[in-house]
């Protein structure tokens, strides 16, 4: 039996459910046109802790608690934890999974994160390896920024195409749906359908503030190869929504898209793009890990669960930008994996 | 169905093959008691390179390209390439994603990648969900050391309980056995079983030269929980290798096991520990990546060929390490993966 389709996307037969979900946002998060789809928004930023990477540890392990009672989940069911973040040796997410005490695999795909571990996760639960897996992926702008870019207290002039890296965490329960008459579990009319697994593509940039254009070509290479692995196209989903590519890597897509003749429509959007509100001052988007994390695991299943969306096409996107890479004269390679997500049941 | 044993553990009940491993192994390695296990040794650990890192990155496409050679396999017939390495934001294994065009899952368990790689891996091809899949991990000396401790050229004392990483990179092919009465494959005799995947335990330790003893209490929990959920005994294996323990931390193991009532007999050892001689000057033995995956994918598939092992459990043990944690006063959590591998078909 295989559950490949084309070059390189997968189907899952059992529909994996994703049974709960959260979000979690930071002050400007929250301050923002998506304020109303997060599940818990911090009133500071450094959320009680002595350090940022503490007070992003402490949003992602409240994601994952958010979620986890959503899912009417409690971590002794949970089988695995798949996750990641952008700090170096994925510090987050290890010392996250050190307190919860779930098994754990790590997983980097930059701000990919969040659909590379619902694709493992579902491949885990879809074949019967796990009962329950819980995803989790976070980023914070201060921990981030001071990692790949400046000092926050060198207070540097961000250019046109910097992109703000969100203050977010997303987690979702995945679980098995073991009725054999192929019933929605309790909760669980909201399943993964199929997912493209993505290639490195590097079209050669080097500006670490260009990142929407070191992404946009990998994001066109998944999209087209979901497409034309899974014999669809853009008009069989009611969103398309691209990861943290914000306003000027969203065009790019667009512009690769339309070359190749599969122009993206009014459905599609990028989470960076609408993470912020044009006041906000953040110039090209939103990004990190917790960008499309958040929106996915806050806005898209909310919508879902409001019966407003029925198929959706995630991709969260992510430039494998290393600053030892950059030092050394290397371009920024971007990798996009795109998972369907539908509701089934009672929408027919 | 479930394929889930116990409370962390998996099996494969399609068997998925190892049909091609390779190793490669640095200056140092190809010196020491294991050399005849490479498949290619570097006569110069910079590999005709400008950078250490571009030379790792050189050293683990060596090795997949030997892997893929050995399995008859094309980079055409690969699915999914997962793997990982030690240097920030995982820059090792995107450039190699990059340069060969294989759909890309970068999985980050510090030293516990390569076990961490083969049960994802054998998940996808167990399920059906990738008919053909590639693992690599990798270390070197000096990306490493300079990353995580002191810049080489400070040439620091290193003290008597210090690991020396090791310079070398192992790669693995994974196919499906397809034939539907359960023949195997040509060259596929050799099988993954079952696996355990591990937890995140930290006992502590804050000296980044104590890696052993940050690791031994999570290599006792995986060991302990794999011979509980799957009804096994230390017994049950010819060969059991932990990843990187080192001298020190295989007996800090031992200890645990037998405090535990679960003795590891003559069967044991540690690739840390048996990676050099003690001519060589290591102190405490090897560790990185690439100390278990040389050595699992060169040695222990090497030896199950020649017949000399039918049954191996190979635990690959990761020091979840950051440099940010460390200057934050967090302590080393340790996270260990086990694998089980069996040569099946004329061997009975």
């Amino acid at each position: 039996m295989s559950n490949r389709r084309g070059k390189q996307s997968i189907v899952f037969p059992n529909a994996p459910c994703i049974v709960g979900a959260a979000a979690v946002g930071g002050v400007k998060e929250g301050q923002g046109p998506q304020r109303q789809w997060f599940d818990f928004l911090l009133e500071d930023d450094i959320f009680g802790e002595k350090t940022w990477e503490k007070a992003e540890g402490k949003m992602v392990k409240k994601a994952i608690d958010l979620a986890l009672r959503d899912g009417r989940t409690t971590e002794a069911q949970v089988d695995l934890l798949l996750g990641g973040d952008l700090i170096n040796q994925l510090m987050i997410a290890n010392y996250a999974a050190r307190d919860l005490q779930i098994p754990f695999m790590g997983l980097y795909g930059a701000c990919s994160t969040m659909t590379e571990s619902l694709i493992a996760g579902s491949v885990f639960i879809d074949g019967g390896y796990a009962a329950r897996a819980v995803t989790a992926a976070s980023s914070h702008y201060c921990t981030a920024e001071r990692q790949f870019r400046m000092p926050l207290e060198h207070g540097n002039q961000r250019p046109p195409s910097a992109q703000w890296t969100a203050t977010a965490a997303g987690s979702m329960v995945l679980a098995g749906n073991t009725s054999a008459n192929g019933d929605a579990l309790p909760g669980g009319d909201i399943v993964v359908t199929s997912a493209t697994i993505g290639r490195v593509v590097d079209p050669g940039i080097t500006d670490v503030n260009e990142m929407g254009a070191a992404m946009a070509p990998a994001a066109a290479s998944t999209l087209l190869t979901h497409f034309k692995d899974m014999g669809t196209s853009p008009a069989d989903y009611d969103v398309i929504l691209s990861g943290d590519l914000g306003n000027i890597g969203k065009h790019i897509l667009m512009d690769l898209m339309k070359k190749q003749g599969c122009p993206l429509a009014a459905s599609y959007n990028d989470c960076g793009a609408i993470m912020y509100s044009s006041e906000q001052d953040v110039h090209s988007g939103g990004s990190g890990c917790g960008c499309s994390a958040s929106l996915f695991a806050g806005r898209v299943i909310k919508e879902m669960r409001q019966g407003r969306i029925k198929r959706a096409l995630l991709m969260s996107t992510g430039a494998l930008l290393s600053t030892i890479s950059a030092g050394q004269g290397e371009s920024i390679p971007g990798i996009a994996h795109a998972v369907v997500i539908e509701r089934k049941g009672g929408q027919q």
